[in-house]
């Protein structure tokens, strides 16, 4: 089934296709009977969409938050497009949904993000670190396809946990070709495991948005989480101390600055590369973002997360 | 036997007594034979000694660092004292050697602290809490009882450790009893668990002197260190899953300022408390130190660990 | 007389007590004549309460801010409880208001708060001291009882210097029994006097509700009026320079950072307890204040004057 | 007499006049026998000075920190000048010494700065002020002629409190007459009255050297005992309490930031330019003197009181 | 023509004058035909102003931002006064508007600021400074005579630039009599200076209204492009290289905190005057701003620009 | 000629090469006739070296600071080498030194270095960045093949700039690959423009040492002279003024925070990337320095470019 996008509905035609239940509530009409009032949305846009003369509890049965399968007849209402269900459909086992059609999502496909990082882990060359980083990976694949990277800083995107992690691997790896006395198995792994407790430090639903962070991540954090979980995985695989306790080094300092959550600063060269491309991924994905939908010539209002820095688009 | 206190050393008298070897070389005297060149130190002085015309290996064996028996025969050389061995022994088993004599320590016995700051653990009322506290003071029983709280700072001394956590324990149970709302299990628990790392942080010697830090200690540090091995105390001890949390929240917001090695600050009131009453005795040995000495009246010079705040000692 | 709370009233019954008028107006029914629109409010709750066919000037004199002795008729109206007024009195003489029944208020009796204060105080064994802190005791006894510790943070109730003051003396006394080289003398007298210019600082109703500082305090602050205030009853009473200018040193410090107010650091022993005593007593009574509605195993809200922390509340 | 300054002194012919003996010693000569080792000083230099054979005990009675009468046979020894003692006596009073030429003091007269400051008070058109300034002045009379601003910063000469005050002053009024709606009289009052408790916080000779800080000075700062001393000047001479209130905020925030020991920024317009002439008067003086002798063209070394500034000296 | 001013309309009478046109939209009344709905203003209020029944084309042609000579019949509408277009004109050259009757404008004539400026800066008695200037002040000129000093903070008015550059070369010069080793000519220069490429840092209606920074502005800020436009002048005008570089200093360290925008601090006494009489007007400007409609006797609200203070005006 | 390394000189054998004289006196011997005591070096060592008996004005003309060809004679002198002079020479054109021998220098030839820049310069596509690049390239050649990167931190070696430009590059070149919306011509233009002014910032030696920043350099600083000259040049080849305005921006943001020197940060993404690319290589190059002496398993001292962090070198 092709779906077609919100934002291409035509009144007075039909569109079927998957979307997600932004809203519902159950009213009454002026007829005095019930019907079902919905905001339904994709990564193009919303619409109203009512849902009259509801009958079966089946009706009754979709809530905010999931995605649907829905039929619907198009019209316009006070100038504006509005909606009315034909049919209306749980997901089932068969329906291949792209969700990336649905929410926000990273720009490329998460399996294919997956096994790039993935292989880049298998060429490390310790065997020791090569174990911990898979071992990682594979615990963690399913979330990891759709987890985002923040609840609302950058990378808060369907998937977004991935991109994030998979450019500064290809940052980080080039930049170990340019200075030869850093050991690239160290900054893979660093790379790879330094956020991978956001997957238990908040809670996200398989569209990759956050509702709230967990006990764990509001008392202990992320980056502690990191620590203490590279420490159990590398006592399981026995895994020398040294390698393990460099492994945590790695993570506790990502962030650098004790005001941004890091105890300590790195005291290893591959942990001042981790830090570096986890800092500029960032800065360069909220630019980027800002920068998107800007005028050629122009400056973008302040970003927030970028100290308030007005950015300029380049004319051309 | 009475040990003589270097400050007690007469001329043409004979001292005998334990002394640490502070500094040892072996020199070529102006007859051309060697000998050994020390410094004897206890806690009232240092003394310059000879060993004259040492022959046998047994002679050789003392090394600086090394608490040592010693008979020694005291002259007055060019104004100052000096003494020349007669007779110098490794300690033995039958060696009852008070180290308070020997090197600053705290001004009570550590048995005594040790016995106090149990028993207030064996008081607590939750009973996984109880067996976390005394199973942690019992397998760092031996360490405990020497090691300092500090490489150079405040408690920088034999046994500050168990000094330092036995009167933040006073003032915390104490103010437990002025705000009923906090559970005084957890500022218990909190307090005698705070700084238990520190004893696998740096190396100490028996004499409480700290000569560096360990790898896992520069790497990671106590706070994190501490985190980590509650963890694994409480997971062994099947601790409920929030009571662990707690416990490893206590530790890591203790220094409460990022800066200072706390990536958070403590989310419940317990916490809050821990961090108060560390803080205070700290500043008050370090303010109590600086007045010991200062003529009353008077001020002293700006104190390093108090941001170089001159004190001032009252009159009377 | 009891007075019945307003969360108690019951549609179609009546209610009486005495009740603080937060705002009033005077309107123009739909009959054309004059009604005042009044909203009540005691520690319990706020209700709309009417006064229909006010003749007399006597119905017309009672203005927000007023406590006010009334009987009223409770309706329900449009789903909310109403009340009018069957009838409305001034204060008099002969009524005994418990204000803590009104307005929120420290959670003990003035009276006992204050005597409890005044007799430790009385123990003071230094002449000098317990002259100076009996006497600014005396001297501010009437606004004692009912003064807030602050327009809109901490212990910002009725009778909340008092609180505050009280639980800071119970702390500080009991850390002195800890910390044997502290003169108890000076701690006592700097708690208690620490704050006492706030009654000159603010301006408080009965009620305890600050409306604004007063010129004084914008220009110079409690804490150099406090330090004005000492010197010269010192001076009055002929207390020995060194006692008062000691006192006027705790209370110079006892905010410790220069941009909370404090110029300079505590330089002796006993305003470092002063110093953390206050900060703890503050800060746990707001977490206290923040928890007390928080559900069990969730975090509160950020909490503005605790840097914006969320606080955890245990399960239990 | 017609003092000659040290670094104008002639091997192998006399000098007499006014020295300050900066260090003295009694020492025993090759013959066995005692001679006195001075240092003698003026403002243009030092030379050692020996008095061989003194005989009475006046001749041992001159200590470091006098100024001496003394009449001197300079010699060349070692390629180094040097005195030997032909007499020397106490001050009397008959001695009129221009202690300018023994240490360094502010270029202008102290009496004649007195007198333009005096003079500046006198035209203060509000009665009130005018009475609290020169009173302050009168009070101060004798100190002010020598008192340096500072032990070691800026204004650390003779008479250094006078000259900042009086170039203060000097700016000040200019600028009173750019902002029309600044009052003058405040902002006289407040130049004047805003470092006078210098007096009474450090100690100084009649050089104008500071050896310590008083007690009061140590544990509250000229600022607060500014306060304190204006506030009673003012009651004594029943000045309204809201010109009273002012002149104490005036003092209380001329250093402007807390951390320099104002709890409060200045609340009206005089106060700021009280400030600012305080901090551009300092900070020229630093100027100043680092540049006088820089060569043109070049750099100085980096100022420490201006956070380590270099300074460029103009060519021409 | 004598303009009406907006505050002293009187309904049923007729008005004549100058008023800017804040806002105009073209809407549709309740008999089908168009109107224009305008918002006019001067320094002294606005008013809701309709043109009925516009016919021609030049009806149409007036925009917001624009100052209009206008014929007004004014009413009440509501309670409120409303005016009607009898008349409505774009201005022509024989209009001679006050423009300090439309927009906030500086107390002085710009004319007149401008001149006082000009012979202070024709004194400058190095030759090439002079020629510097003047150069500066006469390229400037048309835009000098109106251009704002800021776009909301200090200055913000009508030739509010003119004013802060004359304010401080009336303080900057006075100082300079107190000041004697200070070359007056690059202080002068250095103020007139100073601010200069705010005329090409933010774009301003000849009404004294910044819309927008220019894009140079934002990329680099008036004081970067301050100091590439005098480097080049002083190329044209064959400078020597050492004058030029001073007056680039000046320029460079006017702000003198980095995080305001100055890379360096000043290292002449030349630029520590030009800052501080830089901040001191603008600081003042805002004090006085702020005082000027407070109540005597009371606190002003927290001022913005002044880190929040609230302002004291005096009782008189 | 192969020159013999100071650091594998024989005694009682000769040695030939290139040295640098660090330090140079002439002196008189024991048999009152002149001789010249030199220190030699090379980037191996130091060597004390006598030219006993020198006759010639010729012997005298070398100079500390100077590269010579010698022979001389190395004996042991009281256990320490020596060596006297045989024959020296002033360098002349046929003399071929290999600097990086005599002192510390980048470990890549600095023709490759430049060779390795222009090329990727030339590559640019923009055919006015293209322009300016190369010609900033080529008119800095010849300073550029040995002028540092600093006076005392990152890269004060011999071709440091070319070395700290070229990795940057590197790196920058890569990241490029990796970030599709950068436009990797700014970005190559930006790194290698960024620093290019230090070469008028501060004097360098053809050693590489630098004795003291310029005058220029000091009043201004490399990054307002970098955005000078780069506006200058652009102006010189009519390079649009967007590009040009880019470009300044580039180097004004480059070191990205206030105190450091940049009064904006990057409002584009290239920006952020030359800032990164900068700060990450001179952090690894600091890290890289410190630990290359460092034994393995171990901690390096605190690094004082790097906020004091002990390093730790790996074990293995």
């Amino acid at each position: 089934m092709i779906t077609v996008s919100i934002k291409d509905f035509v009144p007075e035609q039909h569109a079927e296709g998957y979307y997600l239940v932004k809203w519902k509530e159950v009213k009454t009409g002026s007829n005095n009977k019930p019907y079902i009032d919905y905001i339904f949305a994709d990564v193009t846009g919303v619409i109203n969409v009512k849902h009259w003369s509801p009958m079966a509890e089946h009706d009754y049965s979709f809530s905010a938050g999931e995605v649907v399968k829905a039929k619907l007849a198009v019209i316009e209402y006070n100038g504006a497009p509005q909606a009315k269900i034909l049919k209306i459909q749980h997901l089932s086992d068969h329906d291949e949904v792209d969700m990336s059609q649905i929410v926000p999502s990273a720009p490329l496909p998460p399996q294919e993000m997956y096994d790039e990082i993935y292989q880049t882990a298998a060429d490390i060359s310790d065997p020791d670190l090569r174990k911990v980083v898979l071992t990682v990976l594979e615990q963690n694949y399913e979330k990891l396809l759709y987890w985002p990277a923040a609840k609302t800083n950058h990378h808060a995107i369907r998937s977004g946990l991935l991109y994030h992690t998979l450019r500064m691997l290809r940052s980080a790896m080039a930049l170990c070709t340019v200075y030869e006395t850093v050991d690239s198995n160290y900054v893979c792994a660093g790379v790879i495991l330094h956020d991978m407790e956001k997957i238990r430090e908040m809670n996200s639903s398989e569209l990759g948005v956050v509702d709230e962070y967990t006990r764990d991540g509001m008392l202990l954090g992320h980056i502690i989480m990191g620590v203490k979980s590279v420490a159990k995985i590398c006592e399981e695989l026995s895994v020398p101390e040294e390698k393990s306790l460099l492994l945590q080094h790695l993570i506790l300092t990502h962030h650098y600055y004790p005001e941004f959550g890091s105890p300590k600063k790195p005291m290893i060269m591959e942990g001042e590369i981790v830090h570096f491309v986890d800092r500029l991924d960032a800065n360069l994905y909220d630019m980027d973002l800002a920068l998107k939908n800007a005028k050629e010539g122009s400056f973008t209002a302040g970003v927030p997360t970028l100290d308030r820095r007005r950015l300029y688009k380049k004319s051309e």
